[in-house]
């Protein structure tokens, strides 16, 4: 087997050379990283999930007409992905205060925003991601303003269908970071989701208990991330029942949980 | 005389209850703050010097139409003005890259920016006045998008007004924060500019040698305040030629300059 081309390797993926033009073949790796990479820790099998999660979701996306660059996956750690030209933002789109929102703006983590806030931050580790307005990023040419435009609507609508995903499995969907691409399809070119959307980069709580199901259980030392993500693919119905047992009422995370004060 | 009834004291000036209803003075005091009052010092002639230079700037910014809070200066530190609802926002204008826009891309100070930026700031001074984008604004319902889009306009207007303004007094205008506020006239509402303009609210470089005019010199330990905020009054022809000589060629700020490096 001849040993694939590397593109490109950021904190939790890999990009390989696809088996055609114009594909890439994406990598989810073990590798756990918050507050731009000072923190990091290669938690066992956390690729995995992600790489199931992330399928499921864009699927579904793809299914409803939202555009994204995902074709397959291929196995447990890879997909086959189009390869695009990554806008270099970070699209957060938020519907309760939570994380450097409810620190800006002083507001109590849980705070129901008064409607849904997307938000934008430059992609630039040396600079710690930056907060950037519309003006910053037409200005600088990152986007231009239709581009903008395509953005927003993108990230409306993947919002109000992942709000629905996870309400019906009982997840309250606090927030989430979407990354989008230019998909150049011979002369006419398209945004289209990007990256990936998995516990990794959305806040998922438990409706019924709050209990964190995301990163925030590694940036915060709560442990139990492994058995968070596991419980989020099963209520998605991704794992099969014999992977994980199926208890009938609201489940707890984890049972070596530290029992800290949850907001 | 009867004492003033105040009705609000900030950290460079006070507002007491006018003559009449619907009208406020505005005192100038010789305070001078910086990184939201952790630097503080009594600056004497300041007061006096930035109600001059914001009272010539208002009235010329009200004779070509934009509108302002502005009536007329009553006396060295005082201005009669309209009564308006502040709009809790600072909006700055960045035609070159300075200060914290430098810092937040990592750009040199001096960079000519692509094109003018409009930055939003939320006036909290417990929350350090964080940037904010336009989502942020009208979610919380700051301004709604139409008062949005005629603070922006006015920004743009008084941009390109002090942009001519002090290039023809051999002054680059590197950035520069105004308020606004909603003046209410029988049931009609519009967007006036408030507050001030002077050196306090701008970066003016001397375009001849970089010199910095305005309240870098206090942020920075440079010394030589009021001697910058006089030259720019004199070159604007406010002060009398008695006040101050008028020399022939470029002028350095002062004698006891401390000689550091400039940007």
């Amino acid at each position: 087997m001849t040993r694939r081309r590397r593109i490109y390797e950021g904190k939790a993926k890999i990009l390989y050379e696809g088996p055609e033009p114009g594909t890439l073949i994406q990598f989810f790796k073990d590798d756990a990283t918050a507050f731009n990479a000072k923190k990091h820790e290669v938690i066992d099998g956390k690729g995995v999930l992600n790489n199931r999660i992330s399928e499921h979701i864009f699927e579904n996306l793809n299914r409803i007409g939202i555009p994204t660059h995902f074709i397959r996956r291929l196995n447990m750690r890879e997909q086959l992905i189009k390869e695009v030209e990554i806008i270099p933002l970070e699209v957060v789109v938020r519907n309760i205060a939570a994380g450097s929102l409810a620190k800006r703006f002083g507001l109590e983590e849980g705070t129901v925003l008064p409607r849904s806030i997307i938000e934008f931050y430059y992609k630039a580790d040396a600079l710690d991601d930056p907060m950037v307005s519309e003006e910053h990023i037409t200005a600088f040419g990152w986007a231009t303003p239709a581009e903008l435009d395509d953005i927003m609507s993108l990230a409306i609508r993947i919002n109000d269908f992942l709000s629905g995903l996870f309400l019906g499995v009982g997840i309250q969907l606090v927030d989430f970071k979407i990354e989008c691409g230019r998909l150049w399809e011979g002369d006419t070119m398209r945004i289209v989701l990007a990256d990936e959307i998995s516990p990794d980069s959305c806040r998922l709580w438990d409706i019924a208990t709050k209990d964190k199901l995301d990163k925030d259980r590694f940036r915060r030392d709560m442990g139990g991330l492994v058995e968070a993500y596991q419980e989020v693919a099963r209520r998605l119905g991704i794992m099969g029942t014999n992977e994980t047992p199926k208890p009938s009422g609201p489940v707890l995370v984890s049972s070596k949980d530290d029992g800290e004060t949850r907001h």
